[in-house]
C-alpha cells in the first residue's frame, strides 16, 4: 500500500497532549468564569449559509471566508463568532429573555495568508449581553470586572484593562467641528503609539485636512493623563459643549465609578482616551486589555457597547456590548514567552497502576478504587519488563506510579511511587489515594507564571 | 437596509440556552469520565488536507464529505475523528507515549440527505488506545467499564454492553469451510433482529450460496443465548477446531471474567454472538450498547479492537481499541423521548440579583460576595418596574432572586426568592449563599429519567 505523507495543514494548531492539557486549563477557567457572570453556553454551527455571513460583506472578510457548494447550498465556515450571534438572536428572538447573555468558545475560520503565529482556524471566546431595545450602562460597568476575573483567574497580575467610550470621542469630534472627518483622525490617532505624535500631527493636517490648531487641540485631548479620577477631572473640562460628550462622560464614570464595588483594583483599570477600536460597529464603551510586560503582543482583549447587534436579520433593535479573547493566539505567545506554568501536571493521569505480574484483577480494583477517590488512573496493561514499565511512566510524566506485586496483594498494600522525588511508600489503596490527593493539592498554582 | 431572513442550515443542530446546558452537562460527564481512565483531551483541526482525510475513500464517505477548494489547497471537513486520529498518530509517533490513550469530543461533518433526527454536523465522543506494535486485551476488557461508567454516570440503569469477538466469528467460519463467504454471512446474520431466522436462512442458501446444514449451523451459533456464563461455555463446546477460534474465545473470557474487578455489573453486560460490527476494521473484540426501553433508537456507543489504525499514513503497525458515542444524535433522541431530566435546573444563572433602586453599588457587591460564594450570579441592570424584573427572573427559570431595596441595604441584608416554592427569606449575603447551596445541593438529580 502507498503511504500518504501525514500532515497537519499550516495555519492549524494541532497540540500534543501535554500542552493541550495546558490549552483546556485555560478554557476551563474562561467557561467557569463566564457561567458565573449568568452567561449561558452557547454553540452554534461551523458552517452557515454563505448569505448569512457575508450579509456585511466588505473586503477582507470576503476574501479569508471559507465558502463553498454542497449540492444547491452557498456554504461558508463563520469567521467570527459575532455574526452567528447576531443571526441565532434575530431568529430565536421570541424565545429568549432580555437581556440576554451568552459565552460561545469556539473556532473561527480566516484563510489568512500562512504566517508564524497566525491562525486559520482559531478559538474565540467570547461574551456577549443583548438587551431588547434598551441596554442599561451597568452592563458596560460590569464587563471589565468580567475581565479582570479572567486574567487573575489565568495567573495574571500585571494587565491593564484600558476603557474609552466613543460618545466621548464623537461629542469631541463635534464640539471641534471634526465630525465628517473622524474616521480618518481615529484612525490617525491609533497610530500614536508606533508613529508618535509629531507625525500624527502632520498626517492630521496634510491628510485630513485639520489646522495646526485643531491638530494641536486633537493631540491635547488624547495626552490626557494620570489617574482615573485625573482622566475624569480633565474630561469634565469639556463639559457642556456638546450633548454626546456628556453623555458618554457620564457613562464612562458609571464605568470606573462603580469598579471598587465591582472588585477591580484600580492598578488593573485605566481610562485611556488613545483606544478607539478599528470598527464602526461601537458606539458606547470600548476595551482592550494589555498584559503590561508584552506590549508587543497588543490588546488580549477587546470590545465594546454597540447599538445595532442584528440590523441585517430584523428590525428589531438589539443593543448589546461584548468582548472577545482570542484564545489560540493568546495560547500561542504565553507558550512562545515561556509564561505557561510547567510545573502543572500535563500527564493525562493522576497515577499509573502497574500490574507486577499474575492476574490482572487485583490491579483493575485497585485503579477502580482510586478512580472512586477522584483521581484520574491510568491502568497499565502491557506485558513488559519492569524498566520499560517505568521508562512509560516517566514519558508519560505522571506524578505517580502505583506498584502491586504479590506481596503488596498479599498484604492488602500497594506501593506509590512519587515520580518526581523518587519516594515510595507501601500503604493501603484508601491510604494511596489521600497521599497522592495531598501532593496534587500543594501543587495547585495558577496557569500563567509571570516573570 | 434590505433584510436577511435569519435561519439555521437543515441538519445542524442549534439549541435554546435551557438545551444547551443540558447538552453541556452529558458533555462533562463524558469529559470526566474518560479523564478519569487517564484518557488525553485532543483536538484536530476540523479542517483537513483532502488527500488526507480521503487516504481510504469508498462510495458514502467520497459522497458526504464537505470538500472545497482554497487557493490552490484541495481541502476537506473531517467525517469522524478516527482518521485524523490515525494521521495525528503517525505524525507525532515519535513524541507519543504507548499505549496512548486520547479522548476528543468534536464535531465531524456529513452531507447527507436532510432527515429528522440526522444531523450534518454532529459531535461523536471517541475515546482510543493506540499500542506501538502490540497492545494487551486488558485493554479490551477496560472498555466495557468506560461505557458502564459513561451511562451510569447519565442517571441509566437500564443499558446493556453487548460484546462480542470478530476472531471467535471468523474461527467459525473457518472451521466449517465459509471463510471466503463470511463478509456475505455476517451481513445477512446482521438483518437477523429485523427480518428472523427464517428469512435469514433462505438468504444464507439463495444468495450466499450455502447449503441447508451449513446455513443451520450458522443459526445455530448464533441462537446461543444465556447468562454469560452460559454463553461461554456453549463456546467451550466449539473449541480445539481452529485456532483462531480458540484465541478469540480467550479474549471473550479474558473480558468477561474480569468484569467484577470493573465493577460491571452482569446485568449490564452480554455476550452476544449476533454483534459482528460492519466494518471491516475491526479485528477483535466488538461492542455495542443499547437502551433495554429503546431498542428502535439502535447501538448508542459502539467500537472495537483493530490491528492497524494508521496503515495509510505509516509503516508502523499500531494496533487500538476504541469507542464513539454519536452524542448529538444521542441527545437528539433523548430529548425526542423526554428522558432527560428537566428538574435539573436549565437557567444560566443559580441567582439574579435585581436592585430595587438607588446606586447600584450594593447591588454590585452583593453580586460579587454571591459569587465568591461559588454560585453563577446575574446582575440585572434595566431600569424597570418590579413586575417586569420578577417576569424576566420567570423566563429565565433561575431558582433563585435576590433583591435588594432600601430597607435590606440598611439592615445589611437581602431578600432570597425561591421562583419554584414562592418562599421568600431576608438574610444577610453569606446566609443567602449558603441557603442557594443547600436547595441546588437537593436537587442533584441525574440528566437522564428513565421512565
Amino acid at each position: 500500500m502507498e503511504i500518504i505523507r501525514p500532515r497537519t495543514l499550516s495555519g492549524f494548531m494541532e497540540l500534543l497532549p501535554g500542552k493541550q492539557i495546558q490549552f483546556e486549563r485555560m478554557a476551563e477557567i474562561l467557561r467557569k468564569t463566564y457561567a458565573s457572570y449568568g452567561f449561558a453556553p452557547l454553540d452554534t454551527p461551523i458552517i452557515e449559509d454563505a448569505q448569512i455571513l457575508l450579509a456585511k460583506g466588505g473586503g477582507e472578510t470576503e476574501k479569508q471566508i471559507y465558502r463553498f457548494q454542497k449540492g444547491d447550498s452557498d456554504l461558508a465556515l463563520r469567521f467570527d463568532l459575532t455574526v452567528p450571534l447576531a443571526k441565532y438572536v434575530a431568529l430565536h428572538a421570541n424565545e429568549l429573555a432580555f437581556p440576554f447573555r451568552r459565552f460561545q468558545i469556539s473556532k473561527v475560520y480566516r484563510g489568512e495568508r500562512a504566517q508564524r503565529g497566525r491562525f486559520r482556524e482559531f478559538y474565540q471566546a467570547d461574551i456577549d449581553i443583548i438587551g431588547d431595545g434598551k441596554l442599561d450602562i451597568l452592563n458596560e460597568a460590569e464587563i471589565p470586572a468580567i475581565i479582570y476575573k479572567v486574567f487573575t483567574g489565568f495567573g495574571l497580575k500585571k494587565f491593564q484593562i484600558r476603557v474609552n467610550n466613543r460618545k466621548i470621542l464623537n461629542g469631541f469630534y463635534a464640539m471641534n467641528g471634526l465630525s465628517e472627518k473622524s474616521g480618518d483622525i481615529m484612525r490617525t490617532v491609533d497610530k500614536l503609539d508606533k508613529i508618535g505624535a509629531e507625525k500624527v500631527r502632520v498626517i492630521l493636517m496634510e491628510d485630513c485636512g485639520l489646522t495646526g490648531d485643531q491638530a494641536d487641540e486633537i493631540l491635547k485631548f488624547i495626552a490626557i493623563r494620570g489617574t482615573n479620577a485625573q482622566v475624569l477631572a480633565a474630561l469634565e473640562g469639556y463639559a457642556g459643549r456638546n450633548e454626546m460628550f456628556d453623555l458618554g462622560l457620564s457613562e464612562l464614570k458609571a464605568v470606573a465609578l462603580n469598579l471598587a464595588a465591582f472588585g477591580v483594583p484600580e492598578a488593573n483599570f485605566a481610562v485611556d482616551l488613545t483606544i478607539a477600536r478599528g470598527l464602526d460597529y461601537y458606539t458606547g464603551t470600548v476595551y482592550e486589555t494589555t498584559l503590561l510586560d508584552h506590549p508587543e503582543i497588543g490588546s488580549v482583549c477587546s470590545g465594546g457597547r454597540y447599538d445595532d447587534l442584528a440590523g441585517y436579520y430584523t428590525e428589531r433593535k438589539l443593543p448589546g456590548v461584548g468582548i472577545s479573547i482570542g484564545l489560540t493566539r493568546l495560547f500561542y505567545v504565553l507558550d512562545e514567552q515561556k509564561l505557561l506554568n510547567d510545573a502543572l501536571p500535563t500527564a493525562p493521569a493522576d497515577a499509573l497502576v502497574l500490574p507486577m505480574g499474575g492476574e490482572p484483577g487485583p490491579a483493575i480494583a485497585l485503579a477502580e478504587s482510586l478512580r472512586c477517590a477522584g483521581l484520574r488512573v491510568m491502568l497499565y496493561g502491557e506485558q513488559k519488563k519492569f524498566k520499560q514499565k517505568m521508562a512509560y511512566a516517566d514519558k508519560l510524566g505522571v506524578p505517580f506510579a502505583v506498584l502491586l506485586g504479590e506481596d503488596e496483594i498479599a498484604a492488602g498494600k500497594c506501593s506509590v511511587k512519587n515520580m518526581r522525588t523518587g519516594e515510595q511508600i507501601t500503604v493501603t489503596p484508601a491510604e494511596a489515594a489521600a497521599h497522592i490527593q495531598n501532593v496534587l493539592a500543594a501543587n495547585n498554582g495558577p496557569v500563567i507564571l509571570e516573570k
